[in-house]
């Protein structure tokens, strides 16, 4: 399995249009088991994206779907930058 | 919903031991949506955990449960520091 934590900084009052672009672009990508967008409570401009992928491939072949390309084209211009950006090796997750 | 993103320095040759600790204690908690333990992949020192709950009171109460505490007593000698802890609020989870 293949892990990536990112949080992204965003321009002042774009939060709500990246996170909504970000939600529409993910849906259904091939070998995706999970991905979660969510709003940092302490930091009005930064937003945070937890990836789960069946592979690395499959993430990196999620990069060319119409819909991610789409989803990126429209964040693009509110991202100020990357605060935090990991690659990891999910061990295990306790979904109950 | 309530999230949590957390990056734990540990050390030397301890993580897999932390790894474990955390996974074995993080089973049927209730109120929690998803819990992810990983490795970073570019440092070996560190372990995201990635967490989804019903609500902040579900992860407060969670700290009490005896696996819980446990987990923290086998954990808490091999950590050095915390790198990273957002409080977050989850917008969606496209979960396939």
């Amino acid at each position: 399995m293949h892990g990536l934590i990112s949080a992204f900084e965003v321009s002042e009052g774009a939060r709500a249009e990246v996170v909504a672009a970000l939600v529409e672009g993910s849906r259904g990508m091939p070998g995706n088991l999970s991905y979660v967008v969510a709003e940092d409570v302490e930091n009005a401009g930064v937003v945070w994206v937890t990836e789960l992928w069946e592979s690395e491939e499959a993430h990196r072949a999620s990069l060319a779907l119409p819909e991610v390309q789409e989803a990126i084209a429209k964040a693009r211009p509110h991202l100020r930058g990357m605060r935090t950006r990991a690659v990891t090796r999910p061990v295990a997750g306790a979904d109950p």
